[in-house]
């Protein structure tokens, strides 16, 4: 009873035990919540937000973080892990203020339908004001926090650790062009693609989604898919993992592909161990690892000759519209590329386009380079540089992305990251277990998932992202096999 | 900031932030959690009771509470009325110690699920474990709650403040002789009505539904229809009520009257003032006044020649298999007797017959009079003396219903006061506006629901659920205006 550890052990249950209710709260408000009930949301979300950082910054909790700190756990364990964790966030938690907090959980909580609305009339102005005060909020969150070189990296620091924005500068310096001579081949590739067209019913999709994710490998019992406006992945309690996609009659790749890559956020989610839900070794490391599961899942698995081989006949079966056209046409037609307005939408090659332009234009906006009135005209105008395209619209443009609204901002980097974490993984995995490339051939993904549940899932929070890189594939995060795979396919 | 007054108000509010969020995870729970996530959810459940019980029970609270009742605030104010709500539950529930709320709380959440699972597999011994530790837990309340003439009265007390089993007991039995009186004459003109038959798809059952319930007055702003197991109505939070309703694809009627009934629960959840949500004010007084509102609605509106007359074009809109029936079969099928195995389903004159049962079942079992062991067997001989029908299995019989494995015992009775405050309500407005009975006719709901959000909705705890039948109808809750309601239609 007296030991720190335990009692870090359950103040953390407390503290989960309203975490995983405000995530619920968060993914009722997105699939459901009536629109009346928003502004007490609002107020539940920030009152929650409020008592867990009380939990967690009290004194007494860095007392017992000090006391574990002089104990010698062995520096593999468990117990080692969570010390470390609970202190890299003691540290940041202690430096913001609980009233900063709840404003700004309350901000974003009303943000949401503020976005939505303004998306939908496709008018920034209406966002504006709202936006003005969460990055007011963030700049001042990142000021409690100090950074070096840039105030983009106290943000980044909370979905990356360790993560810095020159070093991601100098890697994004390098990928570019080499990504830009896979476009020229790509594009050349894709003349030839077509584009599935037919009547996709959506009960159709929502049968055939389920049944691809339950053959990866996600778990139904621990596990739902829902509908909302922008898909994602939460897991408001342990055996309790939810994903959501969006369903377009007219195109069932959309919602596949996003549910297989909301399936991969989920598996590692179910991945780690249940019973330390709310401790380090009970969560995810980094959004970069993260994404690095879904992206895999998402195109490493889905977008391949393999995989439709497979598929298309079950596909057939659920969509008679797919009939008229071959596999290895379904095949050309989800490996399309084509610059296109979309992040979301956009296909392998132009998807980290995108992030660039965000990272770039996210940090001059933090240090007041670009004024927020001017976000859309400069949104467009580097737009137009990178793709090529004059952005129609706002809702084409700077209002497509939920991420501001709900606060997150330092957050786009790790979609790259996870580009680029997947295939070194990938290839790491077909490596160490060629059968794997068999197996996808017949439907069978164990060696693959199985392979991620032990090197990537079940290490929850044990290792920084760059240390379970280095240690699992040999090497930091780089480009390479990710541009080697992009050049094998569309060679 | 130091008046008593408005620190009860703040604690109010703190308490109703938190169980505003335990309705979403009770609602979340009936509508999606998976499986897996049951354990973790009823850990939530029981960390918020607690909470919620600690913030309310606080000594400070009773000083608080002491202080304004010191104060002469005008007795028909909302200050008064608040001020006598807290002191009815503060004295409630600081008689239990936390320990007990907690462990009630966990236990009937878990319960849910081995309910559901004995009632599937109509498994009596399968649920008896947990009912037996339910049963001991209301036990104990009760005891710390003490009683007069029986410990039923203490529970009741809880859902019909002021209510007594020895009135009840009077009042059901000069009912029961009357009610089966009528039952003759029903049962002789039920003899010529159909059974509906046809393919009632789901979607439109969805979209006729949510039709009628806009038109009789339920608010779609502020909430929303799911579907469950067992229809109910919840409301998280100000703006947002949420009603719930099971579908069968051969019986559009099932859902129809579900969706109605809880609609009344909902327009009455919907009518008290929002912004006193968590206080006495902006709370329900009764089960047995709830129940008036479903009851109208269901019965004394959507079982009548008008409704159909009015409804039946848009209703055979959405399902074709309708037009086979003319107006007058369908709303003689909606009105047909006959006994059956399941309340819910049960027509307007055997519906009390169910009650009673449950009724003196749940006194003599929390007595101690009838072992847990022997309830099917008790169930079973008690409901084919009322009902000449041998109950083939625990399903239709003692597993039938949510509310034991809910902790809701001592509840039952409240739903047949329900019948006779809806229809002595209804006879009152009817007297009151005569312009009611044509509105009727033409599909306008508009003063009927005004009448009740002024005389019912809006008063929300001011009166004990007998001052309001007496303050707006000038008797206490009688039998005359339902029987002579049936009367009027089976004769």
């Amino acid at each position: 009873m007296n030991d720190p550890y335990q009692k870090l052990i359950r103040r953390s249950r407390e503290i989960a035990l309203l975490e995983g209710t405000a995530s619920l709260l968060h993914w009722d408000q997105e699939t459901g919540l009536p629109k009346n009930g928003i502004p007490w949301r609002a107020e539940e979300l920030s009152h929650l937000s409020g008592m867990t950082h009380r939990l967690f910054t009290a004194p007494e909790v860095g007392g017992w973080i000090s006391e574990c700190e002089a104990k010698t756990y062995a520096p593999e364990s468990s117990e080692a892990a969570n010390v470390r964790g609970w202190r890299r966030n003691y540290d940041r938690a202690t430096k913001i203020p609980v009233e900063l907090v709840e404003e700004h959980t309350r901000t974003t909580s009303l943000a949401n339908s503020i976005w939505i609305e303004a998306r939908k009339r496709s008018d920034f102005s209406h966002f504006a004001p709202i936006l003005a005060k969460i990055f007011d909020q963030v700049r001042r969150m990142a000021d409690c926090w100090g950074y070096e070189d840039s105030r983009y990296d106290a943000l980044l620091e909370g979905y990356e650790p360790g993560a810095r924005s020159k070093d991601l500068t100098t890697l994004f310096a390098a990928f570019r062009p080499r990504l830009v001579d896979v476009l020229g081949l790509a594009l050349e590739k894709s003349k030839f693609a077509p584009v599935l067209e037919g009547d996709f019913p959506i009960a159709a999709q929502v049968a055939f989604n389920e049944e691809v994710a339950r053959a990866i490998g996600f778990d139904f019992d621990a596990g739902r898919i829902d509908e909302t406006t922008h898909p994602f992945c939460t897991r408001p309690g342990p055996g309790d993992t939810r994903l959501t996609t969006r369903y377009d009659p007219g195109n069932f790749l959309s919602s596949l592909f996003s549910v297989m890559h909301e399936a991969g956020h989920g598996m590692y989610e179910q991945g780690v161990d249940q019973d330390a839900f709310g401790t380090p070794m009970g969560s995810a490391i980094s959004l970069g690892i993260h994404e690095s599961q879904s992206r895999l899942w998402e195109n490493l698995v889905g977008r391949t000759p393999d995989f439709w081989n497979f598929w298309y006949p079950r596909a057939a079966e659920h969509f008679p519209a797919l009939r008229k056209y071959a596999p290895d046409q379904v095949c050309a037609a989800v490996n399309r590329v084509s610059p296109s307005f979309i992040r979301v939408e956009a296909d392998q090659v132009t998807y980290d386009l995108h992030i660039m332009l965000r990272f770039d234009l996210e940090r001059r906006m933090l240090e007041g380079d670009v004024a927020l009135a001017d976000v859309p005209a400069v949104w467009n105008e580097e737009f137009e540089k990178s793709f090529g395209l004059k952005v129609p619209d706002d809702s084409h443009g700077c209002l497509q992305d939920i991420h501001w609204s709900a606060g997150l901002i330092g957050y786009f980097a790790t979609y790259s990251l996870g580009n680029l974490n997947g295939a070194q993984l990938y290839s790491t995995a077909l490596r160490e277990k060629p059968g794997i490339a068999g197996e996808l051939k017949s439907g069978h993904y164990t060696t693959l998932f199985q392979w991620m549940r032990d090197k990537v899932h079940r290490k929850a929070s044990a290792l920084l992202p760059q240390e379970l890189m280095a240690s699992v594939t040999g090497r930091p995060t780089g480009t390479e096999d990710h541009l080697a795979m992009l050049r094998a396919k569309y060679s």
